[in-house]
């Protein structure tokens, strides 16, 4: 009899273990993918897109989610620093030097640029809204631990070196696995 | 013995119950976190793109996905009903007011625009495709509870007010966090 | 007292199937929506936003992750193969034909076109890089299994046609509610 009970609790602890334990794995795996992080991707160079981008990170950010952005295309351009410059670029890297946006402070509007009129409306409808300027968000968001990955490719692509980026505490160069492990596990992404 | 016996089960009943109830409280939190929902970033006040969403959208919610729409910067002029007007506006206000489309019917393309030209295309094609138009859209939004929620500091930065927008069951102004609430809850999110 | 016994092992046994099913059932639900599977709507006909497009997803496929994505409205030209056409268009059909770029060789920058200089630029940068040409990608696509779908309103309204696209693999014809079902099931979603 108490062979009997014995080997019933017995079978009865390792099959729940089993079934227990492929549980328990499973759903390791499953919140292992579902972070509490927003993976971005900032594709765009439209000052109100990078505005938008910054706003919503910021946000993120201050209420705890780990936010990774990885810049690319026309955004790289607004990463470089308007003081300072490299040496030993290619001529087509000099090419787009010229021709993109040098920082933050020269993004265009994606509509009504007008000729730069309607940025500095914008500009100035924030500073009077008591918004924060895109430079201070990006001072923010290096507080908050918001990291900023650049995409290598654009960056070779464009010719632009990390050296004329502007010092920011949690900026890397790399490619699109990073961003895709990064995604993946993520609860949040975006295309900007 | 039969002490011996009630000590195992106890202690199998006890370690279970503890292991179980974690395992519950974290599957309690994944869940809470993949809604059956659709979260969507409308920042784009171009015709196709405001086109998209709501075509994702009414599809979303016919299949009884639970859809939460975030209007921002150029999509708001969207949500303006042409045959309301407001007082009491600044020169600013009036400025924006005067240069973004009052409402869908005034929306334009991202591309081939053509001076009106590409719009009326579009808009007679959707009308010979039996697509229903973007105003029959909003329409069927409201019915199937999609929620619009306006992004207040867009509103301020644009100087519009709830007042001159169209009539919509589930309209509520809101911020940034809001969005980032309802977004994390959500399996999907969109930036359009 | 055996009586006793079984009678706790039972209730126990039953009580703990009851929660552990319950708890299963709603792990493989969570698990059924979070498929590693990436699911992308590309709206954009632009050479940069495509470019981008299927960067993300080569990456993505390479790292054994699915990948669905959807062409929808000026993306779809993207897909004609120049050296195709077809019979028995009507006349928007030919408008739209004439107006929108013939496939992947003709597609335009979203700034900096520059009358084609840039998109040459971008493609011999491109070239000198190693990065391979967009006709490649589509290629490796085809290869890693990555499936096109091709939104049907869309090639309604342009009077487009399959049999002028190129040949590809994995390509369908769809509407909205296949992207809905896959994208709710895909641990990652994105508008390009």
């Amino acid at each position: 009899m108490y062979i009997c009970i014995y080997q019933k609790i017995n079978t009865m602890e390792n099959d729940f273990e089993k079934q227990f334990l492929d549980l328990q794995k499973k759903v390791n795996k499953i919140e292992k993918g579902a972070k509490d992080q927003l993976t971005m991707v900032v594709f765009s160079g439209d000052l109100d897109k990078i505005l938008a981008a910054m706003i919503i990170s910021v946000g993120a950010a201050a209420m705890d989610t780990k936010v990774k952005l990885f810049f690319t295309f026309w955004a790289t351009a607004a990463l470089r620093d308007p003081k300072k410059s490299v040496q030993g670029k290619t001529f087509m890297g000099k090419m787009f030097g010229m021709m993109l946006p040098k920082g933050t402070p020269k993004l265009k509007l994606s509509k009504m640029h007008m000729m730069g009129m309607g940025s500095a409306m914008i500009k100035g409808l924030m500073k009077k809204n008591n918004v924060a300027s895109l430079e201070e968000m990006f001072k923010t968001a290096g507080e908050l631990g918001i990291e900023i990955n650049v995409c290598e490719m654009s960056m070779n692509l464009m010719g632009m070196k990390k050296e004329e980026f502007i010092d920011y505490p949690h900026m890397t160069v790399c490619g699109v696995a990073t961003f895709l492990a990064d995604a993946s596990e993520s609860k949040m992404q975006l295309f900007i």
